[in-house]
């Protein structure tokens, strides 16, 4: 993994994700060290990517599948090169919970793995490969649905190929990953558009965690209609919660908004009912993981309770959500999977002093479920769907 | 200010206020610096007690009430003596804003102030100083009624022995801060007994911020059915919401019950929606800063939030409050005033790391206020007040 300066220090300019070196690795800001220092590495295997996400140097779910669209892109190139056949997960090793340091490194890879014979040139030898780097990724983080999503889709198109050269299949797949994102910008933008229709100039918004530009390729999407408002003169005035136990409203909203000029004012997590019984909140915009086919929204840890606060104080709460993150085979919120992180991460400030007990128990889910009765609208590319969410949500199934 | 070593290290075999030296120095265990450090600072100036109420070396309503009990009888023992009859606040000063390291120099005292002629010995001049020094310590936290509360009380011994000679008088102030604190463990043990009806064995309990031993001189408040429980072999499983900006859950409440045996489990405060919808809390007890005539309860950022997720969940939620936490001058909520704190507590890491972009503007208020429509019953030391809280607290407006 290699770490370069940015040429660039304004975070609106810079891309969060990208394909450089004549798209032969993948660049992106590492997020875990903002708002303090702006730094980008290139990733060019499998493993880099694995651990990006795992560490949270790329993170949001629209970032994350666009960068899962460019892994498996790179994969496909190292595997097609006879560089790397696949990974095999050793009977021993403690995979995916091997430690950080040894993940970070190279030589962790040809200990622990064994590298299977190159690739052959067989189609069916290539997506063997292919599959198993795309599952590799795929356990990185399990709650968000677009790194799946991105996944299937570059698999889709490997699997709609088999007849074709490896070579067409790459520049397919290439092609394919940049369209991810440009797809993602051109949402965002679309979601920005239709929740700017839902405020007024001066209006108070209220966020929670980082669905902004740096979770998403371009514009965020619960920050879209703060970024477009501000381009049109709409002076919001914006809340972001800090967003414990990692802190992302606080590193990376706040960052990201005062950037843009943003009027923009931090808060912990258990201010929110204070600035909304004062009357300083219009709207709630959040991002969204995961939506279930009736509406109930998996999102950062915390959001729910927003939610039941901004239904109390009569605010309306949106979730920005684009349509890839509806998982409609999942009929409500129970059925998504919860992630739970490690407990330093509340006990000791970015691993550094410990600011509880030695030993106390942690409980650390990295997500809540909101449930649809708490949301006022689901905004989306395609427009902004109210409640019964399950036929407002229907509609753009198949789109 | 003195730095001492406590010989015990174990929390609640620790005074958390008491006096030392013959009567002559109050010592408290410095809170600021748990978990990692137990250390107890004596404190012998109205100064130093200013600056240990506003640092929250000594924090917790009734812990501050003690506190200032004792500070007060050190203030009249001081100006009887002639050391010091009164603190003049210079024209110039930036009180009580001035920098803290200035505020904990003794320097800064006879920089600062003025020190007028020692005390002739008339009652008036001796009762003009100590009103003035009651003035100062009372100016260091407004939200805590229990501050005014024990200064009053002490005042009014002081008023009702206008013909006593003044060592009467000294003797009088120490029988009644001693009488303070003794009544404070009397009703913390009260409300354990009367809290611990409200749950049975094996319930999970939350907690928010600290209303435990250190926040008073014995038991606690909320964690008094707790630590009472315990004692009876309940086995209670308690979660703690961290409480930021000042982590008083993390670094105070889960250290205070793990040291005592308790099941504890540490949470963020935006994580307590999911534990109460996973079932795993029966009940919540919280402290109390003030409470007002119609059951409206003022008590640390974020409670207001935990009420409302407890009500969603159909949880009761009890506030633990010595009925000296009771201002019956105040009709509801909206008239207790709010402390506005400073940014640094949210923008940086206990002053040592940045987690947020320099200039950011953060809303930082140290309290909220929970309505009365949340509160399922007010836990007192005569009883539990059910709603309507404005007859079930009136009661006692004369006990």
């Amino acid at each position: 993994m290699e770490r370069l300066e940015p040429k660039e220090t304004n975070i609106l300019k810079l891309e969060t994700v990208d394909l450089c070196d004549e798209d032969s690795s993948l660049v992106i800001i590492d997020q875990t060290l903002l708002p303090g220092k702006i730094q980008l590495i290139k990733l060019k295997s499998a493993q880099e990517m694995w651990d990006a996400i795992y560490l949270l140097q790329v993170r949001g779910a629209p970032a994350i599948g666009v960068a899962a669209g460019f892994a498996m892109y790179l994969a496909a190139k190292q595997i097609a090169a006879g560089l790397l056949s696949g990974l095999e997960k050793p009977e021993d090793a403690t995979w995916p919970q091997m430690p950080l340091a040894e993940l970070l490194s190279q030589k962790a890879v040809t200990d622990r793995y064994t590298l299977t014979e190159p690739h052959t040139g067989s189609f069916e030898a290539f997506y063997q490969a292919f599959a198993r780097q795309k599952e590799y990724i795929n356990s990185s983080r399990p709650t968000a649905v677009n790194l799946s999503w991105a996944l299937n889709r570059m698999e889709r198109l490997v699997l709609s190929m088999k007849e074709a050269p490896v070579g067409e299949i790459l520049k397919a797949l290439l092609q394919e990953s940049v369209t991810i994102k440009e797809e993602d910008t051109a949402v965002c933008k679309a979601i920005g558009e239709n929740g700017l229709t839902l405020v007024k100039p001066g209006d108070g918004i209220l966020t929670h965690c980082n669905a902004g530009q740096l979770a998403t390729s371009k514009y965020g999407t619960a920050t879209a209609p703060i970024y477009l408002g501000q381009e049109r003169g709409y002076n919001f005035h914006v809340f972001c919660d800090e967003t414990r136990p990692l802190l992302q409203g606080a590193r990376l909203t706040s960052f990201e908004l005062q950037s843009a000029g943003v009027d923009t004012t931090l808060i912990c997590d258990n201010m929110s009912a204070m600035v909304m019984k004062n009357g300083l909140v219009n709207a709630v915009f959040v991002g969204c993981d995961r939506v279930a086919a009736n509406g109930d929204a998996a999102n950062k840890i915390g959001t729910s309770i927003v939610a039941l606060v901004a239904k109390h104080y009569n605010v309306p709460f949106y979730v920005c959500a684009p349509t890839s993150t509806i998982d409609y085979h999942i009929s409500c919120g129970d059925e998504i999977p919860i992630e739970q992180r490690k407990s330093e991460e509340v006990t000791e400030m970015w691993y550094e002093k410990r600011m509880a007990p030695e030993g106390v128990k942690v409980y650390n889910p990295a997500f809540d479920v909101t449930d649809h009765s708490l949301i006022t609208g689901i905004v989306t590319e395609f427009g902004i769907a109210r409640a019964p969410f399950t036929e407002s949500l229907a509609r753009w199934r198949h789109e």
